[in-house]
């Protein structure tokens, strides 16, 4: 008998939401799953570790059937570390985190907390897959995303992914019918017009709330902002190498040792 | 008579701290300076933004020479925003983000606060460079760096930047006159073997310190890490489109869709 795949499942959106419960219920049916998650909201967290304070871990049990899970004080990051070093017997087929609840597409997938998981498990050599449904509601339906979720997640079971590659997968906020399939994109070139929202606290002193618009400013057909406006699951590969090899050239031609 | 440039400077250990102090000093002899930094250490914080906790910010006086400064409550990237979108009356000619006490360099881009407010600055279409000493020591010795700085700095105020990219520069730790010269590099494949390290606090409970070892696996020698190994400065172009095209032919063929 062909052993079980172990399935990591993390989030940013912290160890109770509902989105996290959704992507749980998905890899029970694929694999056996441990998860660990932050035990507080992250969202917009990005890459962020917890180096100047303490971790606590508790091991919680608020899903009968999968095989441990864990709560984490840090950042989504810290999760993923602390399951492959400190939970984890073996490493894991498969990491997956989410479902978030909201977008990563674009140039969210860079503040992403969801996704800066999936990306430090895949530096860490594990195939790794982040899922966003676009619908930041905490009681939005992701049933219609479960059998997307469930097809992806077996596609890269079985073929693996290419060294460096992370998934980011969108999937739009629409009844299953209405989905027309899943296009591989490229991330969209869109960027956030923020707002500083000023207020005064009861003591008189002005603070800020941080706000915005999405602006997409890329009417490209092969983008994750395409697909998902025409009825499309998004699924972009993203890399942790930053390095802009087409700037090397312009750069080398500087005088900067003259 | 020529106008002065406009210079955004930030940075992740926070407004005080002698990393950021040196940069000003540096950019005082090329423009006109603003300073919008943390109030706080925000060091490994990432592309990390304050979405759920208000933003307090304070005009202060550090140094009599700068146009303006202030502290912001919130990460490195929140600066930026802030210093672009409320404080700025136009798009600054430059950004600069650091002198970050310790490096930067390989993988650690992606943890970095003092990166994410560089990034953070190109994707509003400010040239942008982060600059990292190898030396995490907060009474390190900035003076060796400052003619590089300057160099730098300079050579992307005369040519700009291509579009959507930044500069990662690390400076290694060495007397100016043992400092070999300048090199464009790519980001060396690299990473963190962490460890976490288990204490009981007073009260009984156990909790975990994130710890590790750098662990360079890229023998290659036009990586940022051979540089500053060799004694050079490393500048790595990099960018925030994340999407790994050379994956999209693979998972093109995978049948997604049937």
């Amino acid at each position: 008998m062909k052993k079980k795949p172990l399935i990591l499942v993390t989030n940013d959106d912290g160890i109770s939401a509902p989105g996290i419960r959704a992507l749980i219920s998905v890899m029970k049916e694929i694999g056996d799953v441990v998860v660990v998650a932050p035990d507080s909201p992250q969202s917009a967290t990005g890459h962020s570790i917890t180096i100047y304070n303490t971790l606590y871990i508790n091991k919680v049990n608020i899903d009968d059937d999968v095989e441990q899970e864990y709560s984490c004080s840090g950042t989504p990051v810290d999760s993923v570390k602390f399951a492959v070093k400190e939970i984890l017997k073996r490493k894991p087929d498969l990491c997956v985190s989410g479902v978030n609840h909201g977008s990563n597409s674009s140039i969210n997938v860079i503040y992403s907390g969801t996704m800066s998981a999936a990306v430090e498990a895949g530096m860490e050599g594990i195939p790794a897959i982040g899922f966003s449904l676009l619908d930041y509601d905490w009681n939005a339906d992701f049933e219609p995303s479960k059998p997307f979720i469930k097809k992806i997640a077996k596609q890269v079971l079985e073929q693996g992914l290419p060294k460096g590659v992370i998934l980011n997968v969108n999937l739009p906020k629409l009844p299953e019918k209405d989905i027309k399939g899943i296009k591989i994109c490229r991330q969209a070139n869109a960027m956030w017009e923020e707002r500083f929202d000023k207020r005064t606290n009861p003591h008189g002193r002005e603070y800020y709330w941080l706000t915005g618009e999405f602006v997409n400013m890329d009417d490209g057909e092969d983008t994750d902002e395409w697909a998902l406006a025409h009825g499309y699951v998004s699924v972009v590969p993203v890399q942790y190498d930053l390095t802009a090899y087409h700037a090397m050239q312009q750069l080398n031609s500087w005088k900067l040792n003259s």
